[in-house]
């Protein structure tokens, strides 16, 4: 089974948190790795129009509210930041936008799914600051096309622009998570076709339970695209616009095949109940074909092994084939009609 | 079984792609095969109003480029055209509208439904692009009209009015594939009723998810259609606009079929377990009726072909005889009351 | 079964077309049936304020053609009167409204329903056309208030009040049908009470067919009702304002009683699955019960059938005679202990 | 059960009317019956600013038409107040507004739940009229705080408090019944865990169609109060309106129990199968143990009933001996085993 | 099992009511418990901004009632705040805010979750009035941050702001009974995985109602908490907005684990549902098995015990030594027979 399990990667805290700056602009890139967040230069890089400052870690709370008190990030949302259980949202502040979404990353090597909080806060003058428990994998895309990309799309954007292509990131994880969970459970389908005893009830819930869990995850950033999509704030330009329509589309897509993998979980779930119905239909009718032919048998057998004196076929020389002739015609019978019936 | 399963088209790749272009007016139809994007003429042939492109084969990712820019169709709206996993869709752009869709047509000779996508761009200035994974027989009807129609409303009309013929064509292909598969839920419902035993829950279980997916495919025309009726572009002009509200019922009654559809399957799953359920019951039944016949005369028999020393019916010359009867009476009566209680 | 299957019965093609017109005003009534289109006369008695033209018949395409033509109909109504299978609608077009629907009459004779489709045009000058696949009777009621209402409502009234008798009419039918329904549901669910065993499950499948059926097409009347109620045409005066009012609460209420009758199907056929669950019941019961009897006495008999030479108690004089009583008082206690236990 | 069936009042016919007239003023109330329509004076009593007439009957169609001309109700209104199959409602009309409830009133002595329909009709000038099909015992308390209630707000206020006074009554009683119900269910929630043997199908069944009956009558009283919560008509003043909220959400309160209601049923009904397959699953391991035991033990006996005559045991002094105890050691490892698997 | 049953507090009741006041500023806090509500002060303590009136016990209207005349609150306010069976609800007065909440508080020692109503009044002059059945614990922690949070933003700010921190507090507890519920479905899922014989349909039952309860009771919050958000009320500042989003995020966020609850408990009765069934299955399969297997050897040796004087094989001298190498053979056959289709 190519899906596993939800593995929630926060939970192996780690007080250090990882800092990298990238400034870029459409002729230039520099980046760098301040090790506090008083190091992260106030100035950004000749040439450049970006700035993606991208914090690792959410454990050590004095150093992200200094990261917040640093570039005027209000309160209520660094607690969101921090707190891992939030449900993902999408927030306007003076001043900037702030989106929190899930993270879920596939990771067939380990057979599980990565999960941690990720989260965005475009500020004015294309500052983006992106933050997540752990060293983000999924973002290294952006970072090399932001690196690579010379005379590319993203270098001549705004934060705006970055902020989509991070958000758009992460959807096509879920499309990617949602396509193996969509792999496993035609997998299980399959097996319940050819040999339904090797699957157990609680595979199927545990399937479904974790589809459940997928389904939640997802499920909120179909909102979260659609307000961005529709936000008239003043750090989207008219340019990333398409963009967001085109996300948003995304979203939809991505929580659409959500909302049909439980649906094909809930099929699944039928369809076993169905097969261990058949199982048991199939040992109901052995049962009663050998109760059916062996009954009346032996209650032939019973009649002739009775001790009345008077019993004229004991005495009969040919008696015992002609009853073994019996026996056998009318297992033959009872055989015939159940093949008729199709019990066997 | 006349409705198969779903077969994507544009999965056997070929590099070729066909560009046909038709110029025409109330007067003249030209019809031409240039082989290359840049040998399509500039300029539409004298006396025409109306000019259609259509490209089948959107595997040359290069030369759909080269459309692209050659009628100025944005970047995004090219990468959906692309995408052949992408969601149907609508979407105005700067001079133009873009409809995305699903084609199903419905493919009896060898048994199942051809699935591809199609696009549809309407430019300024009457000319509408439309694309197709391969070769779309779903069109021919359209191009005849086209060719033939002399003084019909096709040839007077704009390419608002090819945009409609076009969609309508697509969604009356849907209700042929909804036709077909009804008739093979019903045919599964008939074969339920007459011999269920020749019903499997395989047969039933693909039979719904076909019908999803199905649905699924269909089920966005709808918006897709209300979008189209409510726009407000300079592209539409007011005498097409009774023909996409007709179009706009036609996709309701459409995706109104597909539900029906899911719901047959629902009900027909439902039977299924009852017909199930009706022959374990008989199985019971009959398993029930046989222990309860024999299981008494069986002891009976025992009884006496006990060895005890002092048992006098043995001796009695008669005792066979009325044990016999004894036996008769007994099946008899129990059989008459399976029968009263309708157990047989 | 009061209630029957749905007869479409426009199927029975027959190419004549039947027109009559009713001119009537306060004081007049002029009745005609014209042979064809052309010998409809142009002026409207004197005297009469409202024209009725009923048409029966829809196969002749050429005739209805003339009618529209006649009567400047859009061919897109035209088209819609024609196609039997579309999906009932109300359409505004310049100087008229188009009302499609489905009407529904129980036929209690020959135990079925009557389904064909209805279209009524209101046209400016109050002339309302009316059509129809085959003579609806339905409609008679409404051609007798015509008549002889001398006083009455309707003939002070204008072509929109007739189109409300007329809608009215169909909506009521529907009741009578959606409550002949409900009286077969019921008369089922008292068998399955009192005889469980004379009911099918093709029965309980057949009648939720056709309720399904049923309330397919009884629901979009609740949609055309809204929007006749809200409709601002210049067609509508406004003293038939409560009136169209009172019919959208009827229609309300005949597809929440069509809901109803849904839902009643579905509890039905729950009951039968419960009643079939308790038959299986009792008969598990009753072999459980007599092989939990039997088995131990069969053994007992078997016991003293075994041919040892040192079975002191198959010497003894009274063993027969105790073991009888052992029989039946083993007998008697396990049937006291399965009516305590409510097994039999 | 407290909880009984609904009985339509309004069934057993009489074709008497009565009307009670109530003039009241914040010093002075005003009693009388006038036998006919025509006795109701014209003039209210000095001193009082409202009148109540309550008029209980509904049968007699003439004088309920002398009512609706002398107080001026529309036709279309009074036909509504006659049938009695109509769906609740609330209409404005000029200088009037009419709503039409359905009253249900528990009746614990004859176990059963009076239903009537029961109408108001509140005009300019604080004249309300209420309509009912018999006399109205629910509506006395509001008549007792008329008389009683020197000082209180009801002799203060005008016909809309009246209203509202009614209404509210109306609502209240609706929350007697569900409670009732939902005694009534859980009475039967408690039979089922403790005897579940003592419940049958068909009361659970009976249950549940009395609950959606219930709710069916219920429902439409959440919108009638939201829509004359909103309703901006002269005859309501800005005094009452507080109240009118607290009916709103009186009636969102009480549809919501009846909903409550109808899930309870439905967990019940659930349960109930739950229960039976418990039963079924007891009788069925009973049957097995009985079967796993006897069917081998019955085997053994056979054997030495077998009539070979080179069966050394046979001859042994101590066979019979040995055998029974391998009877009862096998029989008491059976059971020992089944009471480790919890089968017995 | 950590979760219990819903205790519902006010029900012990007590004709006490007590009274704390609280003044509070930036720089002092006033505690107060006057023993009457005409010992409140009149004047808030010097240099204090807001004043919080506490009132536990709701079983004395008189003393309520005082305190409505007291603070001009209006009488249907404190009708609905005596009736401890209203439903949740907010509603806007001339001059405050009224909010009533159901106070959910899980009790792990004595095993049962506490349900008390609660109301807040916020009255103008940053007044704010809360209400408890008996003495709300769920309160302390914002008594301790008034006194004790010297600098904090309890102490700057309003009265709108604590009654944002009183709602906070009441959906965090929702949030403690939900998880603590989550805990004990998941307890009983893992028994059900182990063993499920030790767990009982009433079992399943009890939690499937109790998590339907506590979604009842938590519903309501969320609309509450969106009409708070909303809300144009001049006693609601600015600086309180961004807090009063969160709620509303709080809300949806509890709301939704609720509605997970009630997912979970529904697949927990549909896996106990498999789980009876599985078990069922086993034990049909080991009758079946046992049956098969000594029906025919029974039938065999019944043969052998037939009296027939002819029968050639009871003479031979390894007859008996044969059939047991037969009985063997056929047993073990079965045994593979039945292992390998996995009935064994």
């Amino acid at each position: 089974m190519p899906a596993g399990t939800l593995v929630h990667l926060g939970e192996q805290m780690s007080d250090e948190i990882h800092i990298s700056v990238i400034d870029y602009g459409i002729e230039t890139v520099t980046e760098g790795e301040p090790a506090t967040v008083s190091d992260i230069p106030d100035q950004r890089a000749d040439g450049t129009a970006v700035r993606w400052i991208h914090i690792a870690g959410l454990h050590d709370v004095a150093k992200i509210a200094e990261v917040g008190e640093r570039f005027g990030i209000p309160a209520l949302v660094l607690e969101d930041v921090l707190n891992t259980s939030c449900r993902p949202k999408i927030e306007e502040f003076v001043g900037g936008i702030f989106v929190l979404l899930r993270s879920l990353t596939d990771d067939p090597e380990n057979q599980h799914v990565d999960l941690q909080q990720v989260a965005f806060v475009l500020l004015e003058d294309n500052v983006l600051l992106s933050f997540s428990e752990v060293p983000a994998a999924a973002f290294s895309p952006v970072r090399r096309r932001v690196r690579t990309g010379g005379g590319g799309r993203i270098r001549k954007a705004g934060g705006d622009y970055l902020l989509w292509a991070l958000f758009d990131v992460v959807v096509d994880h879920y499309l990617r998570v949602t396509d193996a969970m969509d792999e496993a459970l035609s997998n299980v389908d399959d097996r319940l076709q050819d040999r339904p005893e090797m699957v157990s009830a609680a595979d199927i819930s545990r399937l479904k339970s974790e589809v459940t869990a997928l389904y939640r995850h997802i499920r909120p950033c179909r909102e979260i695209a659609s307000i961005l999509n529709r936000a008239d704030s003043p750090l989207i330009e008219a340019t990333t616009e398409p963009y967001l329509r085109d996300l948003n589309d995304h979203a939809i897509q991505v929580v659409e095949a959500a909302e049909d993998l439980r649906e094909t979980a809930a099929s699944l779930r039928d369809f076993y109940h169905t097969a261990m119905s058949n199982r048991m239909n199939e040992v109901m009718k052995v049962l009663t074909c050998f109760s059916t032919i062996f009954l009346p048998l032996t209650f032939l057998a019973g009649i002739y092994g009775m001790n009345f004196e008077h019993m004229p076929e004991l005495k009969w020389q040919g008696s015992y084939a002609v009853l073994w002739i019996v026996f056998v015609l009318t297992a033959l019978g009872m055989f015939w009609l159940f093949r008729k019936k199709r019990w066997l």
